[in-house]
């Protein structure tokens, strides 16, 4: 950590700011400069983390030189970390591609959807079973018997399952039945609940919240690895910006930025991201062209008939395309679908 | 709401659109343009939020006329609601100022702040028990034991006490200790968070989220009210843009706003907002002047040992200076203080 | 364009909300909800821009209906625009790569950087001789003389030119020596300058504001065209957002909103976008797959030295490894190199 | 301007790196951590600015201690400075509150408005002759006709006139007829005019563009500064964000901000930020008690008609209200009106 003085400051203010980084571990090292004086702080600095430096006397401005996480971090782990899902990893050569509702609206539709996607090569099951929705009016899932449709048809295709959780008193109950637990972009900094899940031993799909840059995305995943969790999936899923053309702005490269800061999978999810099908094939191609490990994408038998989401689903028809569509990608990718 | 049909539109299409609205009870009207057929959908429009509008064959674009919130909003609630803390109410003619540290560190300092802002003339407490913070490695809190400290603090100075709660599973216990219970920004759209609160009879702070729209906000309001409890109180603390010089960035326009569209009562965040004790005094007497119905402050007897927050937390001297500042605003804005 | 009335509007309101707007041509119509009454405008809304509706008594809210742009629309020109470059065209099946440095530095330089990127499958030269910087102190071009490089340049290797203009002063002598003349972002709403070249017959690469929408662009563009010059080129390079591991945020998804919207060619610009040179690779791939016609990207015989955006430029061997990597990506996309 | 290296540099890496910039002045210092190496540059660092120091191998990041603007900044000039315009100054104790329409549309309009604004306490008279619209189809202004009303008015009322310039063309024309020759949003990076306002003796009012930094809008006084006329104004009048409530986001902190980074005086612009004639007095009496040396603010005799902006102009009787409401506002400020 660097930290800049004011001009002006006195020898015994640069004393006290050296005696009260000291007595937290750092060395420090002081260099004078025409302007500015600048203090730099050397060694471990976990715990000045906690030290409000802009109120300390002297102090103008503090430049951070170290990044703020550590087990979410390639440095120090340079291969990239494969998690197990079901029979299969996400994280290595092969693409994931997670499909199906945005919720479970009933077990036929999940049955329909389920065969149709996996036929069509998706490696893994979506459906929500606890919904966040901005309004208290909307519908919000079916709660457990959702979950039990989840299992249902996990049983009968032998896709794993990702399904949302929302509140750290369903963490137990959710992992019960699903492969993988989603934690969903408004939930991003419940600590609570990264807290919770990180004792679980099941994966966690992170979603990027819409305010959150990078670094918050992989604080978050430290969060849940802290407790003991290493099996993170990030997901990039747009934030929040004045564009209104689509629902969120695709933070595309945020995918080789992630990629090169972690060496957790990444996956992209389109469907969010652009709130309107139209797009998805194309942010998806671009996902896959960028690094992306996988996607996650909404897949409904009848949209117009959709609970949540139904604007940015695809039918069977335009899954089946897209799946054609990304295969060349893929293979430009060096990648395997 | 109204929908606007893509060119080219057939009559099928539309046959279909008015069917699939009309069966969920508003009737529908058709005008056809010289380039675009309209449909307008009149009556009680409830049950349209559920439908993916878009999904619609022909369907190419959606308006909405009606407002999302109802219990929150201020058409059918002309009068200002005023919500009891403590022996004082909040919305009616006198401001409330909240003040203290961001977290409980310990009993005397507590003491020793509550003790003055009550002399400056706060009207009642903040200090945070449970703490969300974005890095893992942050102290978060001494949990129950800072919420008995508030309580102790509360017994001897009267101040009624404003806290966060960040898990489902504490809100019974942050409320047996709690006059005010917050929900943190981060949480403002951690809907089971929102729904359990709203179960409570106790008043809510509720601080915008970091990229929550106006609506977003009164939503959340929503889900709480829709649970029974009305005492809301909205908090702007400002949200996040591109601009670096604070920490987030103070949407003044938000407090008019406000209290045009709702009839609860609206405090502003001046020091998560600047991020800065510096500019905390301008924030705040724009604030009132802006029409806001109190502030909420961060005070701290010694802010460079602050275990968070330290950055923008006001010593006790600038605290006092503050309030002198602020009563002649207050007056302007017809105010008692 | 639909006129959403204020509850207890008096039929005089209405009676005046439909002369004014009848008076400028379109005709009304009236629909009476239980809440609400909506007045729908039909016919040519040309006018309609002009009228500041909200100030119309008994109005309270309008929406519009249809798009602001109209030269520029796909909607009536369905077949996509190709626009001569040189001897080729951007916007059919080839791509069109347009590489070279940030600033015309120098004949040399230019030269070899010409050399490289013609050899390695470049189909223009770009390089800047008016440069516009946020700081005056920087470097700010070469002005004349490097637009009399870049000529020379052209006459020995063949490629066109692709150079900035920030002046209307300028454009004449601009368009002397530029093949294709470039508005940067910060001039996308110097509306003098956008007429101005709207008057020449010179194609001219558009980029994106930092805070256009989509819209906004469009609107740029149509300005152009309005003039007469139909050779515009859209170019995505980044919008201005919170998250600052980019220098902006590549708003991928606009490449197909805009493919959908209008007929002019999309390129992009991954350098700018990126603001560092390891992400250019990953972000060019993604916007082949999401659509865009074309690449501009920078490229500098050594960055360490260059006078403006070295920290972006691509070196030789590492557009080489550009142009390697995007060949089986432009072939999955269905299109030539 | 510190540099941060990657893990592993070498000592050739460091050589180089020092020579590099000692080479351009500065003196280097090097401090060993136990993760990373920095380079601390000391002197003057003018010539930093050119030099792309991520592409300088073994650099990893760069983190500046000095602000890049010298003649804006208040450090060295902490007087506040006075900006004479006509017979009173802005910047003193005085308030200047700037008012009329958006466009000049006529003679009896603006001597209409211009009276009335006069008699209710306006110090200066704005007014459109060159209007940047974001529709070519929209009304731009009526050119130097509009100067010459303006002139007139000028005569007849004593008030001085603000009035914006688009095109370097025209700045000697406009220079002419106004008093204060305005740098609209739009323009606020258009470099080319800022240096020919630069070369004027007459004030410049800059509005902050809709993406740019506090910092952003001060490297662009330094443009205009740069060339020797030190009287730039600068305005603050909200960026583009998520936000859909207001047309744009005020950024009420800038004001602060600036007065502590700047000597220049800081006016703002209600009318603008709002897009809504009913928010228009919160915003002002926020902004006075933000520290704001006035306000510029949009009034029109009969905003119905107005040609542009008519919805954030406020008619007659909502100035005279706005005044009336504004004095105590001033008063508890300090100031006079």
């Amino acid at each position: 950590m660097i930290i800049i003085t004011r001009p002006g400051v006195t020898d015994e203010e640069l004393d006290h700011i050296r005696e009260r980084i000291e007595a937290l571990g750092p060395r420090t090292h002081l260099i004078r400069g025409e302007h500015r004086t600048v203090v730099l702080c050397i060694g471990d600095q976990q715990d000045l983390v906690n030290v409000p430096m802009l109120s300390i006397p002297g102090v103008e401005a503090v430049r951070p030189v170290m990044k703020p996480y550590k087990l979410a971090s390639r440095q120090g782990h340079e291969e990239s970390s494969e998690v197990q899902i079901g029979d299969s990893t996400i994280g290595g050569n092969a693409l994931s591609i997670i499909a199906g509702p945005c919720s479970v609206e009933g077990l036929s539709m999940l049955q329909e959807t389920a065969r149709h996607v996996k036929a069509a090569g998706a490696t893994a099951l979506r459906g929500g079973a606890f919904k966040p929705r901005s309004s208290p009016y909307a519908f919000d899932g079916l709660g457990e018997e959702g979950l039990k449709i989840l299992s249902d048809v996990r049983a009968e295709t032998g896709l794993p399952v990702v399904t949302e959780v929302m509140d750290t008193r369903q963490v137990d109950l959710v992992a019960e039945y699903a492969d993988v637990l989603q934690i969903g972009a408004r939930n991003m900094q419940n600590f609570s609940l990264l807290t919770e899940v990180g004792r679980l031993h099941r994966p966690i799909l992170l979603k990027r919240g819409m305010s959150a840059k990078v670094t918050d995305l992989l604080l978050a995943a430290e969060y849940i690895m802290k407790q003991g969790n290493m099996n993170v999936l990030l997901c990039e899923r747009g934030i929040r910006t004045f564009e209104d053309s689509t629902r969120n702005t695709f933070d595309l490269a945020a995918i080789p930025v992630l990629k090169k800061e972690t060496h957790l999978p990444v996956v992209a999810d389109p469907s969010h991201a652009a709130g309107r099908r139209d797009l998805v094939p194309a942010l998806s191609y671009a996902a896959i062209a960028a690094g992306a490990d996988g996607l996650i994408v909404e897949v409904h038998p009848n949209p117009e008939m959709a609970v949540s989401d139904g604007d940015q689903s695809l039918v069977f028809d335009e899954f089946d395309s897209l799946m054609a569509g990304l295969a060349p990608f893929a293979e430009a990718a060096g990648r395997t679908l």
